[in-house]
């Protein structure tokens, strides 16, 4: 590892409002406006701020155009929504955003429990997906979930992973992003799909959306980092949890990865101290613990900052 | 990073019944017994298995000798003893451990505020105590504790924790180990204590100690495994707790490091699903959740070692 050649510089997005929340129990709209508003403050770069999927499949974003509707913008943010289908699209784009996610499992299981239907047929919408996004003047992400493996499946090959990057590569995806979606990413794993992906397409921005589950995050994104990947997912105070196991952590602290960041001396833009409030604040709109371990402990050097307050 | 150019084996020291125990509530000398017992067989290569200090310092290890005279001894595996001076080394000499270790701080008011003297003062103790383990036929470690950051004095240099190795090698110590105290170590400060001592003492075989209070500790881990380390402390379970932060992480759990290691086909010996019987043990003994990850949500491919069993 050549700490020298790391990137100066991450650009975090912070999931917690969309992915984060779509894990909990549904909270009320007000308390979803307050984390969007906080977290837009904190100075963090990017927001996954909500998803227009069918309220009956996922209640806890029923209302994403009333939120997204009255949350303050702040114009240093790139905001984004996530969208499964052309009539989420439609929903986002009348939303006014202009940076839209779409998704896909690289597991056929996974895909099929998920959205009842095969991997290759989620391509094919993703293909019209794209389009219509782009025809419209958004830009079009592909998420990949599974990437590092499918609480069905097992393992999932590396090439088979890489070979959906082509398909939506080919179909003019702007961006591509891997999800570890039940924490199976170990930090050689990380490495083979990045070496395969970024052989074949040296220039498509990569993200990279890692959990905890069982404890390899931040050994990822360092893995990712020798890589030359300056994109990650986060969310604030972990929020989110992992639906397959109660209790357990699913995505990984925004905290956690912004402190680990600062004290390699890699910009975030995020205000550590502030960011920990709104830790606070999302474990209080949940009513429970969170799991990450800077807001619990507090940074590295809490009585330092605490003097410098 | 060059996962090519890894260690093919990791030698791990299961820290659970000391370290581990000696941070929790005390716990009945029968628990401890069974604990070290079910430890023995998990195919772990190396337990420290108790520490010889006063008991009023520390009543969680009370009872040492008596736990070391009922524990089944598995010829496989290397047990060791921690002590804090003379006469702790004449205990454990006593009880017939051969590996002991004995401690120092590297921050200076950490020292003072553990021990009541400097760590100039330590290290004048520790000169007298590798003469009289080496007398008697025993090795000596030297731990560095507080290695990478203390809760007192925030940054520790690294050149202080070389030159303090510089010290403890002239003065014969063994093995050398890194404590990261208090969960304050990020991969950057591993890579630069590690190019200072390796660089100084190529020869000296180092041991790193991690705690994951700030979810740091597997990307230490695998930060020191860049730099050919081949031997790591982690308890069982992430048994220890932070005395500093109620609910929070201490010490790195053993399942989360030989899981990580064993998806990167790194050997350690150890049989992970008994591993994992073992830190439910061990969750049971101190009646409280234990925060590993492996241990809540099971190794990242579940449904296949089910149906393998």
């Amino acid at each position: 590892m050549n700490f020298e050649k790391f990137p100066a510089e991450v650009s975090i997005r912070e999931v917690g409002p969309r992915d984060g929340l779509q894990n909990e129990d549904p909270v009320p709209t007000d308390d979803k406006v307050r984390l969007l508003n906080a977290l837009s403050r904190t100075g963090v770069k990017r927001i996954e701020a909500v998803s227009f999927v069918h309220p009956k499949a996922i209640p806890q974003m029923a209302d994403a155009a009333e939120v997204w509707a009255r949350a303050e913008k702040n114009p240093d943010v790139r905001y984004s929504a996530l969208v499964p289908n052309t009539k989420g699209a439609h929903r986002a784009l009348e939303a006014g955003f202009t940076e839209i996610e779409v998704v896909v499992s690289a597991s056929n299981t996974h895909n099929l429990r998920n959205v009842n239907r095969s991997t290759e047929d989620s391509l094919d919408d993703i293909t019209g997906l794209i389009s219509l996004l782009h025809d419209e003047g958004a830009s079009a992400e592909v998420i990949i979930s599974t990437a590092f493996g499918c609480p069905y499946e097992g393992d999932v090959p590396p090439e088979r992973v890489a070979s959906i990057v082509d398909r939506v590569v080919a179909d003019g995806a702007d961006r591509v992003s891997f999800g570890d979606t039940t924490g199976m990413s170990t930090p050689v794993r990380v490495a083979r799909l990045l070496d395969l992906v970024k052989a074949r397409h040296p220039d498509v921005p990569l993200l990279l959306h890692f959990h905890n589950t069982r404890g390899t995050a931040l050994a990822g994104i360092l893995t990712a980092l020798d890589y030359g990947i300056t994109e990650f997912d986060a969310s604030v105070g972990g929020l989110g949890g992992c639906p397959y196991a109660p209790g357990a952590t699913g995505n990984v602290a925004t905290e956690e990865v912004v402190h680990m960041l600062q004290d390699m001396e890699i910009a975030t833009g995020v205000n550590l101290p502030e960011l920990i409030e709104v830790a606070r604040l999302a474990q209080e709109i949940v009513g429970r613990e969170l799991p990450s371990g800077v807001l619990r402990a507090g940074p590295r050097l809490p009585q330092i900052s605490r003097e410098k307050n």
